[in-house]
């Protein structure tokens, strides 16, 4: 590219040659890939404000080179850290990272894309705020900004992110700067209260697209709650979940079930807590039926495990808990997480020693605690254990400080179909997918989560060894076998990695026409994330 | 406008020549205006259905005609069924009135634009689904798409309309049907439950706007409640309001107030059963303040009213009226109604007769049921009352039936500024607008409502005489004073009518400047309402 080096150089001059990033030991993480197909960016520019971007966007205009703009860099399974094609340059917010405003009365903040989620957990704890983010189980190093505009999902009842959100500030492809709702206007009283401001609502625009580089945006937390009670129900037979979901159902709707609603098959939970015993199983997946069924019954793992988070005071927990009871109290089998009970077991495990039931039930504290810890917006990295599965070396040592799927090589792909809340939609999703993960010789985790009141979201998993060419070629082939096959049945994916982005289009759909013609009007030279979410 | 007859001829051959109205009476009922600046249309086209849309765009292209789209026309207060200009024809979607879905167990409905309050809750009852809809007061004529589009709001906890839709379609200026969420996919199984899709997410700019006509979508209905519970608290002491907001603030934030909470002063409520006494006081508004106070001590009514819904099962109710008289048992009288406490009023009021303490009763229990009805999604007209305060004629013999304040000739203006969620506010706003009202010479009507659970949407109403020209001049007058005083001060409009689009832009805002890239890319030739909130 010819004008890269008149680029860079005027970059240089703009950041100070640190935070041009050229080399190729400086851009190898960048590079990493759940999806073992690395995308090498030009460079990478690591701009600290807001007049930094519109600079670099308008000297990208300028000079031609298009810009693949990320917060932390931790879309995992969705493409990671890579850019959407070849050719562009790296624009890291990370070093973004501003916590702009709190507010504890109206109970929000106002974040740039480098805030993690443990950073703003910190800060709310700091400051002794009342108030607790959403959060997600990719580990407390990943961007709140990025999941967002991926439209990624959490575990409270702010976990439908896109409905907490207001007053985005974006950098337009014009170097221009766009503030959505109200907080466009002088004073405006209401700029993070009141998504919608008045004339059309942008911010959907935002999501999921290349229309613009968002450098914050205000985001709605959770004033707390008195009690929390996480809600374990294990599920023991296979077919006996579409009841459950179905008795779930009208208790999400009517609120009782306030928060996201997670349902994960026994692999995905038993990933947890191992990797897959390669040693034991040197031919590979899937792990053999007899072994895995054992591996369930030493965990104490249902077929399927429902996990819930309830939130009020007093009577409301207690209410809503002896519904739940009552709804599904005879399909499943109930436990209830709350600081109290993790207390007495943290003296029962002390007081039972380094026994191997002692020890058994510290390890059910601490994953207890981890649990009611995400409820209340504290990340923890535990979560993503699942995604070493297939990792030659396991677990690294130090997991789950630092742990980076991407980074790690751990070899994973995400289909996340969407399903009505229903469960003969769950069991038919699972027997389409099944087939193909047993031809194709590949274990499958899947979770459905209630992400709002009428549907799941489907996040199944293909985890493979990265070392292994012939095994990466067939988790390729048995990913795009299943998300042919979903797609072909109406169950659309709510977000997809790189890969898959062309294969939403059909050619002759009047929706990416139209977003075609947004991008020409805000983004003629298409100098923002080319391709990302555009097939056309 | 020359190409007017052909384009005429064309529209006649394909609806047939009665749902082409080009007479002056058939074009009076759309000029009416209740801002007594009535907009003639060139005519009014009757579709019926979405390829009838589908062909009258584009030969409105062809022609170079500019259409006016609208669901019912009754978008009183706001511009009415007034085309946002002159030059433009009607678009008249009210005979697109099909409710093309309903499903029992997911809870929803696809509706065209043309259905009303009125007739969908009597589909809900006719079929006898378990389901409410959410319900304003703008009685059983009104559209429900008509007020989505115009990010109105309602009664009940599916209050904040936009967050209950999912998958429109929409017919843009090319004449090309655009279905956005997963709706463009064939056979897409969550195309009404998942509103985002996969992409940018494009509802939100179908709202408020001018970039397609919406012919339906897909709106969320509230599964029915064992109990539900009006609460009324009256506030007597006009500053002793901002403590009640401050108090009830967590209970919206919590849940616990799980609907739209509506604060009226005594006004607001006073017009809800009387018109202005024009005959003991011909000299006109303001209302004396003694003999304001004179009414509300006669009425009972405190200085404010706070009107708000409690939903759930008997336990979950009992624990939310404890939780408000907590709160605010103190700085309020409250009551609570519910269907039990009504058919003891009943049986009462038959008891006592016809007497004035019968009569009284009974009104109270016909008022109670009407807001009972509201909560369930059942439309009452009598919440228009407050339209016809200034009148010369007063209520319609026939009211609340067929109630239609532009066809009434009522003079009426709102002015609908956003604020914090908080008393301080409540009162601020208050201060800024009162003496303009005095000093105008108008009763100043205020209503708040928590549209979420951190904003108030202010609504406040200038009544005037259209028949008088010099109130009416007044009555702009005190519009324009309002409208720049609270803006200036950030309380920003989440709503406007058309004399006000213009006045939303600063001339430099990047946000308008993006609204008109976004139409000219979708809309090149502006058929589709040009100016309607789109001030360049």
């Amino acid at each position: 590219m010819a004008n890269l080096d008149p680029a860079l150089r005027a970059w240089r001059l703009l950041l100070g040659p640190a935070r041009v990033l050229t080399s190729s030991t400086d851009l190898a993480p960048y590079m990493a890939s759940t999806a073992a197909s690395p995308v090498a960016p030009l460079a990478v520019l690591r701009p600290l404000s807001h007049g930094e971007v519109v600079a670099i966007v308008r000297s990208a205009g300028e000079f031609d080179i298009p810009l693949y703009p990320l917060s932390t860099g931790r879309n995992w399974g969705y493409g990671d850290a890579n850019p959407s094609g070849a050719g562009q340059v790296i624009l890291d917010l990370g070093g973004m990272n501003r916590i702009l405003e709190t507010d504890r009365e109206l109970a929000y903040a106002v974040i740039e894309p480098g805030v993690t989620q443990a950073q703003l957990a910190g800060h709310l704890a700091e400051q002794q705020l009342p108030l607790w983010m959403d959060c997600t189980g990719a580990g407390p190093d990943t961007s709140l900004v990025g999941n967002i505009l991926e439209r990624g999902f959490g575990h409270t009842p702010y976990g439908n992110r896109m409905l907490h959100v207001a007053g985005m500030r974006i950098v337009l492809a014009s170097g221009d700067t766009l503030e959505t709702g109200f907080a466009h206007f002088a004073h405006a009283s209401a700029a993070y209260l009141y998504p919608y401001g008045v004339g059309p609502w942008l911010d959907g625009l935002f999501t999921q697209s290349n229309f613009g580089i968002v450098t914050s945006l205000g985001l709605w937390l959770m004033p707390q709650t008195e009690v929390v009670s996480h809600m374990v129900a294990s599920v023991a037979g296979f077919g006996a979940i579409a009841a459950v979901v179905d008795a779930l159902r009208p208790l999400r709707m009517d609120g009782t079930l306030s928060s996201v609603v997670h349902i994960g098959n026994d692999l995905r939970v038993l990933s947890g807590g191992m990797v897959f015993p390669a040693a034991q199983l040197p031919q590979g997946p899937p792990l053999p039926p007899q072994l895995r069924a054992e591996f369930c019954r030493q965990a104490g793992i249902g077929a399927w495990t429902v996990s819930a988070a309830l939130y009020g005071r007093p009577a409301q927990v207690a209410d809503a808990r002896r519904t739940l009871r009552a709804a599904i109290g005879r399909l499943a089998t109930l436990r209830f997480i709350d600081e109290k009970m993790l207390a007495l077991g943290r003296l029962a495990g002390r007081w039972l020693g380094q026994g191997k039931l002692g020890t058994r039930i510290s390890a059910q504290v601490n994953l207890g605690q981890s649990l009611l810890n995400m409820n209340r917006g504290i990340p923890d990295g535990r979560f993503l254990a699942g995604a070493y599965w297939r990792r030659r070396g396991g677990l690294p040592p130090e997991f789950p400080r630092g742990a980076n799927p991407a980074r790690d090589g751990c070899g994973m792909m995400w289909l996340a179909p969407v399903l009505p809340l229903r469960g003969r939609d769950l069991l038919h999703v699972h027997s389409l997918v099944e087939p193909l993960f047993a031809t194709h010789g590949f274990d499958l985790f899947e979770t459905f989560s209630m992400v709002n009141e009428r549907a799941l979201g489907g996040v199944l998993t293909i985890c493979f060894d990265q070392e292994d060419a012939v095994e990466t070629a067939r988790a390729r082939l048995c990913y795009q076998a299943a998300f042919e096959r979903l797609k072909g049945a109406g169950y659309i994916p709510y977000r997809v990695g790189p890969q898959s982005m062309k294969a939403l289009d059909s050619g002759h759909d009047t929706y990416w026409g139209t977003v075609a013609r947004i991008k020409d009007a805000l983004d003629p030279q298409h100098i923002i994330a080319p391709g990302r979410y555009q097939p056309r």
